[in-house]
């Protein structure tokens, strides 16, 4: 599969006259063609917002299906039941989803619950002998995501992570033009991820669910961001928080993040996070042959910008329909999209944001 | 006076029905009517590039003329004769032109030259009784800013900084649109200033005659732009400096620092100051209620933004003129811009980058 993947990546490179590459197929030609390949059956996790949204983009999908639901309020379970032709068989609670073992019409589980809970969700996923997608940040300290890591290789089942813009058509043909070169050598990364954060009940704002504040849920974007647009892993980091309402944001939920991160190259990225200001989804790169900012550049779409050979053009596509398709392609046809979306590159952001609290508490820079 | 400034300001703020208002007077036709206020007659020390592009641009100015020169180059200060118009009387090196004190027919000499002559060039000219006008930045560090603040004090002579930006019409709109609070509070300042310097012999690269590096040069316009954009003065400063090239940018000569900085009402600056990266030229900031964003933001101009009304629409006009007739303005009518251009606002950023540099070094928070 190693010498496939080389292939695909060298088409991915060489064939610029595709707007898109998909893996080693064109983009739409992909899902419009009738396609008789094996379809990925999903149960999910947790049905909140998220998933609500992940549910409705998936009924377009061509290679993945979602066909069951794992949740604790059984008014849910009946009204997704309705929605989406689910049979009781595949419907599950937290006590009892350990059995989804013994059920031969699910292929992976979508958890899309709190990230606190991801890391034992996920183990007993995998001793279900089932595939897990786990919503990003794919746990909430590094510690745990070994331990998911172990637990799925354990049981020799798939681990991905729900990276949206690794499938995004625009943020896609940007990593490809770095990985082909024409930036040159990539040498600063803007990332400024954050919003206003609404209801203070939410468990976003409670540390042991959430397991930080705007850092796990968007600044993230800009972690991985930084990582795929400057194609290097940060070798220092250097972070500063800002708190101005310590009523909204308890201890341990960050409000504000700025933090640096050096590359070995030389690179360097310069990034927000924050759940206290507003206009704030802007990625910019700069290399020594051109640049690219994109904005919005991380929101559910369409996401819009521009290099110095013009705007991207690629079209909308609802991120989580491509992202289901290509995690159904990844796992039964071995093709990768063009940055991983494996727990590997899970615990690296991971690893990432422990130094960044680390950094921000220390007030020093952090070697990684 | 100071309630002629603060009406003068009061109407900058209110008569919102012009386009772009110039002190008390609306841009343009402070400049096309004619006009019998007084010229400053002004003598440029320092006949390099710089110097050039100012001379250049005072050619269109109503309120400023060039009429004297100091270098000492005799062969430059020739040309400039024939080509401005010089009398010979009002030329000079720089061992006489102490003696600039006895010509009436000097008002102001503007100081182009190497950041680390400024201090002791501006005590000179304050001791010869002549207004100083001094490029930025105005010293190599705030001990000589303040040296030069107290000479010209007691010299009752006007010490005025070469901010140009200050006197750039969308500039100066956006610094209206903030007073006036159409942002909201501001809360995040992003400014990105570099580019890839040549020629490794020139005096920029020369610790004795710059002063430092990028930061002396460029990265300055990212420290007074976070002031201008965000209202405030920091209180705590971090910086990380990144060499490449140790051979090119020697010990003292900085090659890029991310910079960041905290403000009383909790808004954040990231900033980014750089000799070795390309298409940086960048500001953005955000508030409660709008966002601006500016590329080129400093450059000599066109300048070009927008914010959340649209795009900036403001013309360009040269910089340098628009700076030289403000002066003048300043200096005969007592007129200030909406941000100061004075000894004491250098200074300011002096401060600054002192604990830019004390940050970087000691890889700690620098409270201010």
């Amino acid at each position: 599969m190693g010498s496939r993947r080389d292939f695909i990546e060298k088409m991915s490179l060489t064939a610029l006259s595709l707007p898109i590459l998909y893996g080693s197929t064109p983009l739409f030609a992909a899902f419009e063609q009738p396609y008789d390949a094996p379809i990925l059956r999903v149960a999910i996790m947790g049905l909140g917002s998220y998933a609500t949204r992940v549910a409705k983009a998936m009924v377009d999908c061509k290679r993945a299906k979602l066909v069951g639901v794992i949740s604790g309020t059984p008014s849910k379970i009946t009204k997704w039941q309705a929605e989406y032709d689910i049979p009781e068989k595949n419907c599950y609670n937290y006590a009892n989803f350990d059995s989804i073992k013994d059920n031969p019409d699910i292929d992976a589980v979508y958890i899309i619950t709190p990230n606190g809970l991801h890391c034992e969700q996920a183990i007993r996923v995998a001793k279900a002998s089932k595939h897990v997608i786990c919503e990003k940040p794919m746990a909430i300290n590094a510690e745990e995501g070994e331990r998911m890591v172990k637990a799925c290789e354990a049981a020799n089942v798939k681990l991905l992570v729900g990276y949206r813009m690794h499938f995004e058509p625009k943020t896609v043909e940007v990593i490809r033009m770095r990985k082909a070169g024409e930036f040159g050598q990539p040498k600063f990364f803007q990332g400024q991820s954050g919003f206003v954060i609404g209801n203070p009940d939410q468990w976003r704002l409670n540390k042991e669910l959430s397991g930080g504040g705007a850092m796990m849920d968007i600044g993230i974007y800009s972690v991985n961001g930084a990582r795929y647009m400057l194609g290097e892993e940060p070798i220092w980091i250097t972070a500063q928080e800002t708190k101005t309402d310590p009523v909204m944001f308890k201890e341990g939920i960050d409000e504000t993040i700025t933090f640096q991160m050096g590359f070995p190259s030389g690179a360097v990225a310069s990034c927000l996070s924050t759940y206290a200001m507003r206009h704030l989804d802007r990625f910019f790169m700069t290399g020594d042959d051109g640049w690219v900012e994109m904005q919005p550049s991380t929101g559910y779409g369409p996401i819009e910008g521009r290099t110095h050979k013009g705007e991207l053009s690629q079209p909308h596509i609802t991120h989580q329909t491509l992202q289901m398709d290509g995690m159904a392609q990844l796992i039964f046809d071995g093709i990768q999209p063009l940055v991983p979306v494996d727990g590997e590159e899970g615990l690296k952001d991971l690893k990432i944001i422990d130094a960044i609290y680390r950094a921000a508490k220390k007030g020093e820079k952090v070697m990684l």
